[in-house]
């Protein structure tokens, strides 16, 4: 699995060249040679004894671009004079904004919107605090809330570090729900002090969105929130998790013709994602479910079993089965892996049963190379955007808070989270379904909606429901 | 002093009236009988039998609403089919969004404002944390800081209801001085959780503006925190008043023609406003300044003086004047209040010196009637916008904070706050000058670009200053 060259690694190099009629071929060739993908290239500049020229090429990364640049310099005549990479470009003054929604003309404008007609607003939900919803952001805003610690696969880089990430969590909030999130990346990793911090600031918040939070802390600061807050909070890295896989395991069976309840599922990895997507599974109705760790499969008798893994042990594996992942996988209909990179080869896939799923989401490297598994299995689906099946937390999360908002819901449950995945399964029609188109693209029209529209429903539910 | 009907208490009402030639004068007199201003008139459905008319109008506030409502039920064939009001209306969902500045059409634009492409730009902020201010919103970025405890003039509504403020406070932000601010509306008024919670959500802000903080928590709160975080924290209450009063007190001296060194100073008000007044008014040269409080003048030797007024006392009143604030007031050349409605009447003014200025401030009612003082001084400034000189924050933190930020200042001196104060005085032209214009108006094209320019070079020397 080599990776391709990526516009998210894309530069710009502007040259000083001489004008000879070869001169744009050799620049494209030289790129293509070094093995860069030429997407862009302009004269910015021409005269009688040289020109300047814009190109951009994708590249493979820092080191590949550094190569690409070396081989531009060494063409007869050719100056680089500067390069710039695209996405730091794009990332230059940060990714949001904050703006009124009320114009600030005059005076006018200026006694209504701030003092002394913002003071009956202020009275108005001093008497009826629920108005809040009504009279403030605090029904449309999401906190994007982070310690750092595990931001995508970089580990615990910190706060400050973490924003890019934050920020573009809050920019897809915006364009696939129209919800307006803030980055709260906080200065502290004590579970307290986050839960203490959090509670403190929920006011203006109408749900908590956890972020790129290290395990076992996100599990405790999950539920102390939920104890201490009337607003729902969801941890993307679990719950948007487990909603896509649950989505794309309900379509993926759909393919092969086979039903939860029958199938054997074996789920490499117990840490936050795996315990999430494990109680969605069993939620869903799968009742055979082995789970294995960087120790082996999970089951009650394992010696000096984490007190963590537990409620797994306890609530799957009914066949009890022992040893190692890839002895488990020998038979199983379907493999979800939220683990580690390059753990199973195509043999380990060919043990399994006919028209086997196979689902390798670890990040950036699949648990393994996903050809090599489709030689051997029906469905394979990655978090990867360069192959099928990108199995992708932004197909959740939107939907899911554009629901919890439209419902003024105080909690999010297990039952809600179903509703998203089958919902979000539902937007492929039986007319597209097929091995390789089990989720709809993230830019699908209608995910959003249908996602928002089935969670809004089961909060609604769940609030009319005496307690 | 009454209070004139105002925009921000303007309602519309719905009418069903009978088509009769009159109908429309009917309307407006009825209106401005009852004592309010029409502003608009629509006719927004017309039959043979009856019409629907829109009219608004503003009022004096919602009991004087209630009777020009009432009044118009009293026309003979109108019925009054809905009232709303305007402000509540520009309320509705609150009056901030939070926006993506990146384009996020495809996959493209996904791959480099988040997943896999920020991964570099997390890495590279990792690898040096001053690039955050280059690379994220955090150079621009400002919290806007409450606890709900003294909001307006309305005391400790709490937190959710202060919103309707913060986020007012945070649309000035960005019309006058393109600032993102996003409001933190705190939900504990325990001193330590407040720091400890602004310490924690710091990493994102370039700068902390408190608000609406009621003293002497607020002194504590913004003292500890300027101890423990390396970003500017701004008291606006403090600070911000601060500098627009030493601004228009500037230009008051330059109107009478008097000097700051040489004139008596009495400053009613010794809370968070007046005692951040006092020590402006020192820097900028003040020598004679007696501060009185509810319980009259303060000096060392006032029984049972509190301890938060010790340094009030030992660094004002060099005459050792002792009594009542009225009987400080005799000769002096300038009275500033900061403190509470109707203390003060014309015949007290009428006791200061030849040429007499007064800044009356109490919001909304000031010390003193300012038609009443303007018999007797000079110059009369208050903090309402239906007199002249309204000594507005809006003139200052704006500015204040585009300065701070530009210079990616650490910190806010009172050399900077001072440096502000002597800018926005000089926006002012000596063309401009007189009694009745001392500061700019709110929209003033200048007003923040000056008083920035003024806060970035103090802060840049400020921060090449060896420490």
């Amino acid at each position: 699995m080599v990776a391709a060259p990526s516009v998210s690694s894309s530069i710009t190099a502007r040259l000083e060249v001489p004008p000879r009629p070869t001169l744009v071929s050799e620049l494209t060739t030289t790129i293509e040679r070094a093995g860069g993908i030429v997407t862009a290239l302009d004269v910015t500049a021409s005269g009688h004894e040289h020109m300047t020229v814009d190109v951009t090429c994708a590249t493979r990364g820092e080191d590949h671009a550094a190569e690409i640049v070396e081989a531009l310099r060494g063409i007869a005549g050719v100056t680089v004079s500067r390069v710039s990479d695209r996405t730091f470009l794009l990332h230059l003054g940060g990714k949001l904004s904050v703006e009124s929604k009320v114009p600030l003309r005059n005076r006018d404008d200026l006694s209504m919107a701030y003092t002394p007609g913002v003071a009956r607003v202020c009275q108005a939900i001093a008497a009826r605090p629920e108005d809040a919803r009504r009279l403030t952001i605090k029904r449309n805003t999401v906190a994007v809330v982070t310690d750092g610690t595990a931001v995508l696969g970089l580990g615990d880089i910190g706060p400050l570090a973490s924003l890019p990430v934050m920020e573009g969590k809050a920019a897809l909030f915006k364009r696939f729900a129209g919800i307006d999130a803030f980055p709260i990346a906080l200065d502290t990793t004590d579970v307290d002090e986050i839960v203490d911090t959090v509670v403190a600031i929920a006011p203006v918040f109408a749900g908590i969105n956890l972020e790129d939070i290290s395990a076992p802390r996100c599990f405790e600061i999950e539920r102390r929130l939920r104890e201490r807050l009337d607003i729902p909070v969801f941890h993307d890295d679990q719950h948007g998790t487990a909603i896509v896989v649950v989505a794309a395991l309900t379509n993926a069976l759909r393919v092969v013709g086979k039903a939860i309840e029958d199938v054997r599922i074996v789920l490499s990895g117990a840490g936050a994602a795996g315990t999430a997507v494990l109680r969605l599974l069993l939620a869903a109705g799968a009742r055979d479910v082995v789970v294995a760790d960087i120790d082996g499969v999970v089951h009650p008798d394992r010696p000096g079993l984490a007190e963590s893994l537990r409620w797994t042990a306890e609530h799957t594996n009914p066949r009890g089965v022992t040893g190692t992942l890839v002895g488990a996988l020998a038979g199983a209909d379907v493999f979800i892996g939220v683990s580690a990179a390059d753990i199973l080869t195509g043999d380990d896939v060919a043990t399994m049963a006919a028209d086997s799923i196979v689902f390798a989401m670890a990040n950036p490297r699949p648990e393994i190379d996903p050809d090599e598994a489709a030689q051997h299995a029906a469905v394979v689906g990655t978090g990867r955007s360069d192959f099928a099946n990108q199995i992708n937390n932004v197909l959740a999360f939107p939907g899911v808070f554009r629901g919890l908002l439209d419902a003024q819901s105080s909690t999010v449950t297990d039952e809600m989270l179903l509703a998203a995945a089958r919902a979000l399964a539902s937007v492929v029609t039986e007319d597209e379904l097929n091995p390789t188109y089990i989720v709809p693209s993230v830019f699908h029209p209608d995910v959003s909606e249908v996602v928002a529209g089935a969670v809004e429903k089961a909060a609604r539910a769940h609030a009319e429901r005496p307690s």
